[in-house]
């Protein structure tokens, strides 16, 4: 018997941080005919907040430096507001969602990442094997929808924040052992780009090879290269495909670029 | 066939605000045998918070008035900071959590209240009779322990604030129908006093009467109000036991103050 089809969206702070762009985005999921998880990031709003309180944000390669005030900040924000916000909306849609962080049921035991260099502070490392398939699966075959917070927990009782983009990465990866998983990243561009500069230079297929080519070529650099990586592991590890497009197109059969092997 | 014991447990402020004090309770909670919910309230937190970014709160006959900045933070403080910060503590005792509001799983329908003469603001008001038993139902079949935050949706998008007592009360009433459900409020008091002044002058048992009696003289006031008429409308609809105590004995079994009819 063929595996039942099940999407894994992430989307990011682009669309979350613009409450218009968010609701357009929601009411198209909902006229999505096929099973999904959505799993969500931060964008500003947390940044933001984390100012107003007068908490200093430290970046290192795109990461967020996350000490104790700046993870009380990502909880408040992203499994708090965020979260609840997507939530009442797809409700509000006709969709069963329920929001959960990776401690609500123990669906993603995580550990702090250990570093040589860099203390990373409260930032959580996983294995998609451990995440909790049943738990998952079990929601999904009652009729709810998962809407995921990129929270993680260590089982000690410490939260950890963990990437929204290897959250569901990991997740596609583990469900592929009992669905026939797809995974899309939106964001804000149209695709992979060919020419950083052209935003409808998309590239239709990128394959491995290619990537490592575009990125020797810094064509692709920063925040593309751990998405990439992310999205190709999940290619690599059971995810039937990965594609990764533009949030306004997500109901488009051939929008954005397909990752291949 | 009897029923099963079903056990919620509302904590207030005084548990929440200071992190030893809910981890003691966390652990004592962890150590007991019968299935349960926790419900919990907000505390000095939400307040502190929003004083922080410059939020003033304004309060009418104890209850919070919830304007869009304030619903935010509400939001944020209880669905993801206290909520999640709880969640990872009871997975650490061995408790697998999982963390709601009552906009997730729809479990919690509600409305904005409507008042002729006060505009409370984003707070909900919400039907007992109208709470998802069978997805609670579902979560506690399967091992889990739900842990409420008092945040409720209207079903249009619109996330509301919601007294936590009130919550407690609503899903002891609701779960009645499937469960031998007994509340226990968990506050900094050993119970219902007859003294105010002293805190070992505790009422071992109340019923509506002699409530009504020492309302009449002022004994009763003020915040403890409303928690008795939450405690009362509980018992009166199908809730088998209510039990107010101080939160150090919630597994103390002749602790508090029981309501009888």
């Amino acid at each position: 018997m063929s595996k039942q089809a099940l999407h894994i969206i992430k989307i990011g702070g682009n669309v979350v941080d613009d409450e218009a762009t968010l609701h357009e985005f929601l009411l198209k999921l909902a006229a999505r005919k096929e099973a999904f998880i959505l799993v969500h990031g931060g964008g500003k709003i947390a940044t933001n907040i984390s100012q107003s309180l007068g908490i200093s944000t430290q970046m290192v390669d795109g990461r967020r430096i996350t000490d104790g005030q700046t993870l009380d900040v990502v909880v408040m924000v992203y499994a708090g507001l965020i979260n609840k916000k997507i939530v009442a909306r797809l409700q509000a849609n006709g969709k069963n969602a329920i929001g959960l962080s990776g401690a609500d049921a123990n669906m993603i035991p995580a550990r702090k990442r250990e570093h040589a260099a860099i203390d990373y502070g409260f930032v959580g490392d996983f294995n998609a094997a451990e995440i909790n398939v049943g738990a998952l699966q079990s929601f999904i075959d009652k009729g709810l929808l998962p809407v995921i917070a990129p929270i993680t927990h260590d089982g000690k009782g410490q939260l950890l924040n963990t990437n929204a983009d290897t959250i569901a990465s990991g997740i596609a990866v583990a469900l592929s052992a009992v669905y026939e998983t797809s995974l899309y990243y939106c964001f804000e561009k149209k695709g992979v780009l060919s020419n950083p500069e052209n935003e409808y230079s998309v590239i239709e297929q990128l394959n491995r090879t290619e990537y490592e080519t575009l990125k020797s070529k810094q064509v692709i650099h920063a925040g593309m290269i751990p998405k990439l990586d992310n999205a190709f592991n999940a290619l690599d590890n059971g995810v039937q495909q990965v594609i990764i497009l533009h949030a306004k197109q997500i109901n488009d059969a051939h929008a954005g670029t397909r990752l291949v092997e």
